[in-house]
């Protein structure tokens, strides 16, 4: 089974360690095909970068179901940038990273928290949140930290996502910890061991569900509003 | 007062007479300018058609305000295609054409429905009508009308917007109806006439709106996640 | 175009201070009526204050839609006293000054606080927010002021509103702020520029709304709830 | 125990089947006293009817708890005419007979559906259905039938009812029915019998309830909406 | 009237309490048969505890219908473990503790409080009030107490519970309190009396409401998910 | 890695099935456990025969968790009997086959039916929407199917649920299905290519679910509802 993972940014090394944590976690006989849109913002840290981004994620999702013959898509942005067109346009089935977590931490406890990036983003996931029915369990917070300080081990983030985590446990009674952003896909066990609750990334979260879909066979569904493009002037 | 109403798909036909229905209620003293991006899809039928519409609607914007100074601007599509990427990327007030119609319906009655164009439509607006609050008081219903054909006389897609707006008031307990197109903007009068109810059209509705916050002197917050875009490569 | 607005209760000061916020957010060619029935509570503070002013307020708008002819009613009360039964009433469209202000405010940002006067007109806003949908993204706080403080200026009144609007854009996540009394209309413009955030009143938001409606020739519904009253013995 | 059951409307002939129908479910030592202000509309049907009747229910009210004691009151209206103000206003504790039917539905089965008297009242139960938390389970009908009509036995009135409750259970999955009139008091058993689900009428349901109230020593808490009115000129 | 009140768990000392709490309330001619299951777990802490009793606990109320001819039944255990399958099977209503302390609140306030026992009943209490409907007007908190202690005077559990409703009066804006506990059911008067906001008890508040239900003829419906058990093996 | 599906039923042949159909989407290296505790209901109808299950099927939980060493455990019923004792008393992840399928379903379009078997389950089965965030994109439908007829080829109820699903893509505008009983798990696929819309099978889904957590490390928290069992007399 072939899957792509896309980082709709344009910031190689997080695309790299994105790659490498899906792979971490792929089932035998998966195999994982890491990638970003050559061009495109190099972080997404609100709407005007989510709407810049998601042309050049739709092509890549185009070409590689065309060329490579990917069975499952995961779009490897916290904000499930462009989900629903990939949805209308992609033959295989299409997973967000966002909406995966949260599935996935549903499944360990009942509140939990995202620790996210900025603060400008939380109004986002907080749309996300309702629209995947899991306002009510679930509480948003930004650890202050720019996405691209996620790739420099010397910007002290990481202890700022450990402190939100800490915070989340004491302030919003979240049982268990969603990470926020794709560039935080390798930080999950050590997060999870260092702080006593189940911690989700949701790249790794995304693949297994992918895998899923695609091992039984279900793809979106075409009777609605994922039907596919109609042919017209674009 | 300069509005700028930016139709975002690329039919000069339907922008004319979405341009038309502004200003036959601006008041004294309101210049519309209406515009469509050079490119783009030729009409917006789903998720797809609007992800590419939107970089283009946000270089307009932004072209605008810089370029002739425009003190707020209207999304004139019914799925309020980019609306959040451009309250960031705009200085002044941004008002989508749904969610204008859908608060003005609420101030004339309780249940209303919208009357949309196609199926592959109906679930992005479910969607809208939940973020706004309104999924409790409001049906979404197909007319089975693709965009274009609201340009084309001859069609019979009046006809089928009627039989829906009957329809909606005898089915759905509708007290006042949405149109869900832009195309409709210049139906809305004739078929409150015809049909008994009130009918409100986004383009009109949303102008008003416009016109309302730049005389309050309100713009968009950017407090939160409208703040305006961070400097970056994009 | 004639506007009436109503100010529920007796204390004429007030409403000329309305009158006076009214007019000057009036388009060219807007009359404002603002008056305030004869008799009633001096200020609404409670559920008991709002019902005893229902019958003054819907007999001022029935005396003014026949006498003077307006074509369009504010009710200038942040509690939208009575504003069902006026709707019933009225031929002409009927806005409240919550909903008007709820609305607007939902236009500039994702959440916003609305700061009022007294702990006890806490739950009925909380209800009036659920009502129109807003919910899930207001908050609604108490400054601590009665409601004729306002028309002190020795009073410290506005010091307190000041406050509370500080204390919701750090504690609520607050993007935009509502004034959440008639009495505050003439204060939004100086909070706004000295807090940073969009500050909305809603007898100016009521005001430009009404206009909206009856620019585009829309009426309340008599289709559902709001049919006119039958005949009968009252 | 006193218990004043009042009925909002000036019909007397419903005030007496409405207080024939407390007592028959009375408590030994609970004293029904059954009134209808003198003055006020003859039946209520609508938003207006409703705010015309608030001010001599209040005042009934008042009356009752000083002049002869009364511990608790129902008010008979299926529209909680006024309940917010009578708590706020009253000694005791004051339940209205809409909530304390869908309360009492809401322990006999999942789904539950309202027949009530015209179109034009669905609005408001509906929206007192979301304030009392039973939106998600309940729908409510209308028989076509004027309130007038049920002190009619040539009417034809039951039938109708009797017809709305047949289609509540086949086509809204409805477990149990709520009348959804005062004037209805007297029909819950026969309906129940004839059809098999259980009939809840709200003013009965109300009397036990207050009942309750009164017994564990339960009344109106003061501390925040329902605070007494402020002394002040009214 | 015979009413049976089941604690399903297996502590006679606390049965005997709440036994007398219901009898304090009961209407003359009301009879309270207060009893617990031989066997299941000492106190209800948790999912796992409310599982085991239930067979108990159904087992009890079928045996008192058949043998001794109850005419309706309280669950008297806060989770109102069990309470579905017992409307099941039971031919009269069945009212539990927690849905009859909420709604009886619910007519004394707007917002109220939970003041529970430990805190991992909370989620289970949060998800309680999400089905009643109550989930936006009520917070639910643990004041450390274990259940048992509350059976011992020198625990200290009382002055948590007295400390546990002041935090809920000036932090969660409650109106009035619910006492989380079967075991607290003695207790709502003298807290009542010390904080100066009504407290209510869910055990006596289901002995009124099932007195009520006996009285008005009603029954839990057999038309929906509450049928009857199907003749199979078990 | 080790699996245990637990049918909490007693029917031997259906959870042969089960295994079966949990078997045919395993990964290579995960081995399937399927079992049903000895005793218990033949088939589970209803809310009595869930309670009567629960102790069996925790008590096989523990005994395959202590002796076998099973890493995730399936509850292959679909209204998820016993989840939440069964994550307090498990060391590994647990999922129930509603939530699996419900979650699924909700990755490929937008709205969906469940299609179940009698009527009687329809309340519960809305719970669980309701509780699982779905309630606002999901119809629930009976197919008018006893459980243990799916046992038997020739009883006609693969033509009833195909007639169900046809009824829900038309009625419902459901884009795609979920199968609401363990005793379908076989038939997805098919029902899949006949209708033209994706089926989801609970069981299917629940073993990729368990897999991927269990391969991500992920375990049900301990720090809320789900705390293990206090030592007690039980």
């Amino acid at each position: 089974m072939r899957i792509l993972v896309v980082n709709p940014n344009s910031t190689a090394s997080m695309t790299a360690r994105i790659g490498a944590a899906a792979k971490g976690v792929a089932a035998p006989g998966t195999e994982i095909l890491a990638v970003n849109p050559p061009g495109g913002p190099e972080s997404i840290e609100g709407y005007y970068d989510e709407a810049l981004a998601v042309p050049g994620l739709l092509s890549a999702i185009e070409r590689h179901e065309r060329e490579i013959g990917v069975q499952g898509t995961v779009i490897a942005c916290f904000d499930d940038v462009g989900l629903d067109a990939a949805r209308s346009l992609a033959t295989g089935p299409v997973v967000g990273i966002c909406e995966a977590a949260m599935q996935t931490a549903s499944l360990l406890g009942g509140r939990f928290s995202v620790v996210t990036t900025l603060a400008r983003s939380v109004p986002a996931l907080d749309q996300l949140a309702r629209r995947y029915g899991m306002a009510g369990r679930c509480t948003i917070r930004a650890a202050g930290v720019p996405v691209l300080a996620l790739e420099d081990p010397a910007s002290g983030a990481v202890d700022r996502v450990r402190a939100g985590i800490r915070r989340a446990v004491e302030e919003d009674g979240a049982e268990s910890i969603v990470l926020g952003c794709a560039g935080m896909a390798d930080l999950a066990r050590m997060l999870a061991e260092e702080t006593g609750v189940p911690v989700v990334d949701g790249v790794t979260a995304a693949v297994k569900l992918i895998e899923g879909l695609v091992t039984l066979g279900l793809r979106t569904s075409k009777a609605g509003g994922y039907a596919a493009p109609l042919p017209k002037v674009r």
